[in-house]
């Protein structure tokens, strides 16, 4: 007999099925056993006596059975298919689970560490699973939105020879016998690739060796990387930024009821208005932060978490676009404001109190990019395999990326963006804790 | 006036517009100058007098002028718009280009450690573009045909704690005081997964720190992966697989034409026959390659296009299936053949005499894997992590992979792996030449 997927009992009552899955959770009453059984499409209840008894939770099992409709007062709300049953007829073990180090019942109550140690085991609770549906979500709203606008998707390498940004945040990678280094954005490339394609996007592994535990960072993960030349203006950056994000978050409203039956909980998207709020970085701090603000040369968490709850109290957005930050505080190929250089055409959208995008123009003259360089005290021979992009007749460009992990922890309301990664690396674990590994 | 996409001028006949893009050949004849403009849609030729005198190759431009029928007897067949031409009016540089080191006019003839130093500029051309233009549509079309088949995409990370299969070519990294590595695969991670989504797949860099200099291996590459539980024979593998192929065939058939124009040569799409060939690896021996061949390990790269040509002359079919690997050539985690442990529930495609898919069915029992890690000499403790998906209950399942670049390369007829890939890593080359960069 062919196997009915979960999601597909609904439209067999009355029919025998053979469903495959895991032991989600098992409860007994006298000699009746209730399981609720998972499989990738949903659960489902499923009723029999004794021969369901030598079952546990994630022993993977074939079951065959007749799908039931169940009495209306009887249905939970949290189960997704909770208005049908089966009533089990035959068991077949697959493959038999050891005993659970703790409960997986249907809240996942465990400590972020237990939750990582056993991270192939607590991502199949349906809590947790949810969150990389969510998140294969984006990906696809994210590539649909742009290869729909004319962008191609390229595969940078993370091997690379130069530190994109100078920056000291590198992991070393033994190459051979020379130094090489991972990665820390696919920025020379996607703005190599401007020069080959006009407009290109990325799903790229970067990688900081940020030596702190926090609850917003990773060591590795995996960003959004847009970039497009011909721009008109440097605003066709951050208007393409917006008009995908708000994209992603219709896309997203389609999978909500699922997602929140899943969660248990209800999820918040984003509330957006046609025409985002632009503020300059100044303007944003006199504004909304008061006038003390107006030195300083970037945003704080708190202060972007302020200017969020200003803009989505008096216009109603949960998007807010804040643009000109200071020449120091953006990368060397960031192109200056030409009406004041001390301001960059650079910007950052801010979601629900959070920076989720950054971007700007880049520059795109050799000579000025060449310079800058040298000015921020690198060597430009360095950088030669990049700046060829820029010798050979390189039009107007910019672009910006989003931090995949970072967008589905906001998006989720997860207290941390480990919880948002499958298997997040950070100063203290690869998988494992970094104590049970080697020196 | 807004922009109009190379591609879109056909339908614009005897009306003005303004394009963007680069100048990719110029010709004088006389006071007339002609040029092929490029941009992310196409090649046309534009006509104008002195005043184009000044652009060269690869300057960045802006050009307003009258789209015109050309006399159907100039029609080159090499340009995508051929039809039309435009009558230049007036021309903006958006940035100038340097002199070219090389000629990029109709073919780009030069030996590959220069199209490699200079991949910036060389990926500009058509021929070169083109090759990542049907590497996006082998993932694109990898990618739809698994979303349809119920498959989740998943993001794995690359820096891990373990070797996945044990070999001696791992790249190390220095992961604050540790010893991480590289990943060769996302081998392990999908298999967990397989306990979290049933059915996965992922787009993933891989890393072989291969110390020789060939044409068929990269030190970083792009894997196509895919694992799938609840499999009922592990001929569902290579059905999978073997259908996705053809998916991917059917997928680029639908851009033939364009690749051909861009490329300036016939592009050869494997055929398929509706049910493809299987054989175990010993009959393929035995009844293709002769006798002698019988007691080989593993097929040569020989032996797999003897077999491959032969395959197509019998069966006429461009792929074919070999199974049952010996247990010593495949991976510890690999299904032995229950009737013959000697051998594997292993295969691989084979497709115009090259091996493109490799995958089998996985050891699902927690025990039996136990004591294949141990069987081959490796400490079941250092995969401790991995073996927690097994020991809650795996259901029976198996996946395979392709090399991106590999396939690539194949299917567009390249004689070096590294055309196929957009900026290649090898023993001697992170973009730059390595020797050029710190010991």
């Amino acid at each position: 007999m062919e196997r009915t997927l979960i999601s597909e009992t609904i439209k067999k009552v009355g029919q025998k099925v053979r469903l495959c899955g895991w032991v989600n959770t098992r409860r007994d009453h006298g000699k009746m056993v209730f399981l609720d059984l998972r499989d990738r499409s949903g659960i489902v209840q499923v009723v029999g006596d004794e021969k369901l008894g030598e079952l546990r939770s994630e022993d993977a099992v074939e079951i065959l059975g007749l799908v039931k409709e169940r009495p209306s007062e009887m249905v939970n709300e949290k189960i997704f298919t909770g208005k049908i049953e089966i009533q089990a007829e035959s068991v077949k073990i697959l493959s038999k689970s050891a005993e659970l180090p703790f409960d997986m019942g249907l809240e996942l109550k465990v400590q972020l560490p237990t939750l990582l140690d056993f991270r192939p085991l607590t991502l199949r609770h349906p809590t947790q699973k949810v969150i990389f549906k969510v998140q294969e979500k984006i990906v696809q709203a994210f590539r649909e939105y742009l290869v729909q606008e004319g962008f191609t998707e390229i595969f940078c390498p993370t091997i690379t020879a130069t530190a994109t940004e100078g920056g000291a945040e590198l992991f070393k990678v033994n190459y051979f016998d020379y130094e090489a280094f991972l990665a820390q954005s696919p920025q020379f490339y996607k703005q190599i690739c401007v020069g080959v394609f006009e407009r290109v996007f990325t799903v790229a592994h970067a990688y900081r060796a940020e030596p702190s535990l926090t609850t917003r960072h990773l060591t590795e993960y995996v960003g959004l990387d847009v970039e497009m030349g011909f721009i008109e203006s440097w605003q066709d950056i951050y208007q393409i930024a917006d008009k995908l994000l708000k994209f992603i978050f219709s896309e997203l409203k389609k999978i909500k009821p699922e997602i929140e039956s899943l969660r248990g909980e209800k999820m918040v998207i984003p509330e957006v208005v046609e025409k985002t709020p632009v503020f300059k970085l100044r303007e944003a701090q006199e504004k909304i932060l008061g006038k003390s603000h107006c030195q300083e040369p970037d945003l704080s968490p708190e202060d972007e978490k302020k200017i969020c709850e200003w803009v989505k109290k008096e216009k109603g957005s949960d998007l807010v676009i804040i643009t000109h930050y200071p020449t120091e505080k953006r990368p060397m190929y960031t192109f200056p404001d030409p009406e004041d250089p001390k301001y960059t055409y650079s910007f950052d959208i801010l979601g629900m109190g959070v920076e989720w995008v950054t971007g700007g123009q880049r520059l795109n003259d050799y000579q000025q990019l060449y310079e800058s360089i040298k000015k921020r005290g690198y060597n430009p021979d360095n950088f030669s395999f990049y700046l060829q992009a820029f010798k050979y007749g390189m039009p107007p460009e910019g672009g910006f990326c989003l931090g995949l992990e970072r967008i589905t922890q906001h998006l989720l309301g997860l207290e941390n963006i480990r919880q948002a990664s499958l298997f997040p690396r950070d100063l203290s674990r690869v998988d494992v804790r970094l104590t049970e590994i080697k020196k």
